[in-house]
């Protein structure tokens, strides 16, 4: 529609969302000791918790005709879905199945948020839209990033 | 020591501590479906978690030799004792003898924050030092405020 | 059901909400340059627009039973009914009736969402909830506060 | 002049700025419906608003003389000039020319003031001086960034 | 103009300024191990720094023709000329004639701050304006506020 | 210990941290005038100061067993070791060796933590551990980012 879009541009497009959830870390295969020498206070037995902010950013080439690289709304809705329904308000070693086997740590579950997006807007996938990031802040100062390598 | 401090000057100073901590909304007194009906997806069994922020204010006369209301250093030294040491990766329902009995609300949460740090200040009662306001926020939406009313 | 509240405690409850709007300052019974001196760029004439959050603050007495002053879910509901629904997306001069014989600074906007909030609340009037205070920031630099004085 | 840019440092700048606009999503070629059913609200006739945060990041080789990349009183001067007096409390859609073929969603404004800059700063080039990122925060959730590809 | 400013509204209008400045803290009355016992890494020789922010608060009656409290261009130039002028990049043991019986802690500098624009603002009263509140920001976690009591 | 981590997860966690320090850009090869001409008020004899808020990057395989990419608080301890003692509550000009020769701009503050990080993290150096970026915030609208380039 206009000429600053007559060339493909590739733009990044962040989105943060926020749930509220509880973890612990602890490996079962060590002893009590173990987990306590590794991990500390995170390893005590009821857990803790946290406000977890997620920032998903996606690629892709701006579209001529809405401006839009993915409509906002409808990614908006795909991250309540696959996020905020999944792990909101839950306890991350009790109610998620997908990390019975893991230690619910920040790195672990960035891992998982990606591997749950990447496949989701792959069937999706129009316009070279592609899952770029996956960030998520567990406090104000400490964060991890995956990208998929 | 100088003009500005001569006449007296009642100022109020902040500091804010953080402290990570799961919590379940459940009153035991009431039936799981009255639970839910009350508390939503915050009464679910093991419990969500947040990055508790809490806002501590005092309020006095400026010392006229240091210009300070209270060392900061010493304010630190307790709500690290008193905030940190007690709640931090914690389970507020089941790791903290004091609210055995509660629902473990922000509002239950701030009144016990006063409680504990109203009685510690006292004792070290100085220059007209006094507790002014408790105040948390859950998440970056909500926050409550409890000034000892 | 706990020691914690066998004392009313009365305390102050703030959720935060935002809408995105265009205004324009312009008084119409001024001419052009008398609106330009006072309101300088801010009366261009198709407007501007800000990302305006509002923070709401209640206040009354814990209740004993739930721990909660009043439910939040609620309180998000009235909200995003009075507010969200009336102001997001809007633009402030043009489609909002309440506004069509004012200049619609962020003052005003405070005084306005206070009539609404107030007569909206006291009508579920319980438990000496009220209204406290109404704060804008139109922008993270400008704020104004209305406490119904 | 000094032993830490004895070999050359390649550094990336970053200087926030803000301006307040409105906008409406709205593409002239299609019908109201198709509009409304594109872009929703911020299809609004008379449109919104948002404080756009506007994050610019240039790259390059840090000046052994003075110990920067670019002078930040100049980078800051060429912003106001270029962006803030260009877009600050103005309608996107109705007070900016090169806007006029456009749907002025964030990608494009994106796009647009990377060419806008790439081009002022190509012309002052020197010390490898060159644009690296515009990213613009539309609120304090959603976020484009442009690189130029 | 309006009803909604038919009844006299009393509103409370904030704006942040920031300023970069260093200070020691070293009372010259004690010897260097006095002041070393007090303020700690504080007293170093030559000092530190902090950006600091200033949140100015001032409350009156919203004007029925303007929609304002007071202009803010205006307020903002006031703050420009006390404020910034005064305190922007300076040193305050060194710099600051008004600090130089002081040790300047936060409490003080926000003393002399209040003293400053309360004298300002008086003389140039109208609308019932008075300053209401000095607040600042050492650092995100800790703050002083003022109230002219 | 889980599918997640079957494959190698290349991840970049990042960490937080704030120190308060004075400086002044100067340059003792150049006269007064050329001083002020380049640095202006930054220039100041006695200098100002900051808060200076450092975000730093590693990155690297998560770890099958405990599920971290490092130990965060070992991480903190290195940080607390290397950047807050050096640095914290000093002035860059005076009570830095490793700054004696230079204009203490926070590009060369960046150039300087990374040097001193990344020799560090070379050491202790495992599961292809590396520095990623050393992230510096002077103000809350300027930002230095050095990657080792």
């Amino acid at each position: 529609m206009n000429d600053l879009l007559h060339k493909p541009r590739k733009v990044y497009v962040s989105r943060k969302i926020e749930f509220n959830a509880a973890h612990r870390l602890f490996n079962p295969h060590w002893s009590d000791n173990e987990n306590v020498g590794i991990y500390g206070k995170c390893s005590n037995k009821y857990g803790h918790g946290h406000n977890y902010l997620v920032d998903i950013t996606i690629s892709g080439i701006v579209d001529r005709d809405t401006g839009f690289l993915f409509d906002l709304k409808e990614l908006k809705s795909i991250l309540e879905e696959e996020i905020i329904n999944r792990f909101d308000h839950k306890h991350l070693n009790h109610d998620i199945p997908e990390l019975q086997d893991c230690v619910p740590t920040t790195e672990v579950l960035a891992v998982l948020i990606w591997d749950i997006l990447e496949q989701r807007l792959r069937n999706i996938n129009q316009r070279e839209l592609a899952l770029h990031e996956v960030k998520i802040y567990e406090t104000g100062k400490n964060a991890v990033r995956y990208l998929g390598e």
